[in-house]
């Protein structure tokens, strides 16, 4: 299976973000890319600021934009995310979009990205967003991926989960920041694979240094192995890479860790007997 | 508060590696450590065939030497593992003791080895080993700390039911071997250092390259920022440490992990209504 991870500019027009969205996906599709990936906040600047102006329902201007690209390009989107309006409500939401351009799965993002970080990055999504409480899966193709947003992946429990569910790729649309990216991003995008036996998938907005938050880019593929098999810089680029998926497989036998969990010492389950935030794909 | 890891070598000899593991924790109690860390399998090669012959019961000699040592010079000792004789069955097994030489906690290993990597380590412990059923936690001058043995750190269940349970300090006596730790070791004691916003410290045997079981060593050392403070490399060596233990709170308040859990998605709790394995310390 072919992906490809946009990691593409965001400005603070909103219809030249779709424009580029559109062709980053025209270029996916082009490539041969099943599976296109764009990154949080692809059509907003990630500053607290625009975010109720920029959101739009589910259905909106932008979800249509993007659902129709998908289908006119033949191409599975997983559209990083955008703010979401839900009644007097905001969400950071990602929508999934099949081939046809139909919406296969939504994840509004359920940790918020509170932090202040002495001498470093401050940020306080809670005062504009509203959490979810998802965990999200969906399929292309026949293989079970797994959907959070960025701050999400911070929580092992979650990724956890999504590998419980069936998950043999985590996708995850994100923006570090310059603080956080060179501490932390790699590193938990290799060991979430490690752990799960799964490949990780980071779509990042490229990096703009006049932004009010610079994200750190540096989208990125790592194999069920902790590997790092593709990964960008700051600069705008498509990621295309090939996932061998019989990867999984492998390592899971060679090396049985979800196998070997104790479910006799720990129980991790989704709580308040929610359902799982599945359709069909 | 002054630690030490000892990467001591381990011979065929238990009586010899346990004269090794005394000088070790002499030199480390006359360097003004706090604690002393040995590593896995201490007083006992990493190789199936010792284990029963090597195994002895809770109280026994290897047992009552380190104990004696302890109190000694007055010194709290995590005595690594070695293998417990207990009925019929042996358990790959840490003992902590306090200054006075009273032990404080036993953990038995509750995620036993098996892999068998593709032109790599092949190893299987549960042909010797029963696997226990613990989340242990003991505290050294009112510092809460988490223990487990190797194989568990590769659980991020079992890392975060440690650190609910209080722990500021996650201690591993482990021996990763030559496939597995240029590629895991150091992704996972940072990982769950970052993850768990705690200390790790990982304590390992000397690398014998003539043994049947090549311990990779790199004993190391992580902040809860994830950045390595010390490490190893192949070679026999006492690292010494100072814990600057106000960054545990430093980081849990800049970057609010723990609290940002989400109870309401997911629960991880001990299963079975078993209580924690810990005593006073």
């Amino acid at each position: 299976m072919k992906i490809a991870i946009a990691q593409m500019p965001v400005t603070t027009k909103k219809d030249e973000n779709l424009q580029t969205a559109c062709r980053y996906i025209h270029e996916a599709a082009t490539a041969g890319a099943s599976l296109v990936i764009l990154p949080e906040m692809f059509n907003c600047p990630y500053t607290s600021r625009y975010f109720r102006d920029f959101a739009e329902p589910e259905g909106g201007h932008s979800w249509q934009t993007i659902s129709r690209q998908a289908a006119q390009e033949g191409v599975c989107v997983v559209a990083g995310s955008m703010p979401e309006l839900s009644g007097e409500r905001i969400y950071n939401t990602s929508w999934v979009f099949d081939r046809e351009g139909k919406q296969i799965a939504r994840h509004r993002k359920t940790h918020l990205f509170d932090i202040q970080v002495e001498g470093g990055q401050h940020f306080r999504e809670s005062d504009t967003f509203a959490a979810g409480s998802d965990v999200t899966i969906f399929s292309v193709d026949g293989v079970t991926m797994g959907l959070c947003i960025c701050f999400d992946f911070r929580f092992p429990e979650l990724a956890r989960l999504l590998a419980l569910e069936g998950a043999q790729v985590i996708v995850v649309p994100a923006a570090f920041n310059m603080t956080t990216g060179p501490m932390h991003w790699e590193l938990m995008f290799r060991q979430r694979a490690v752990d799960n036996q799964v490949f990780t998938i980071g779509a990042a907005p490229a990096r703009d240094k006049k932004a009010d938050y610079v994200s750190y880019g540096n989208s990125i593929l790592c194999s069920p192995w902790g590997k790092v098999l593709t990964r960008a810089e700051g600069e705008p680029q498509l990621l295309l890479a090939e996932l061998d998926l019989t990867q999984v497989q492998a390592v899971r036998q060679q090396l049985p860790l979800l196998k070997a969990r104790r479910e006799d010492v720990y129980a991790l389950t989704k709580a308040g007997g929610r359902h799982c935030n599945q359709s069909s794909g």
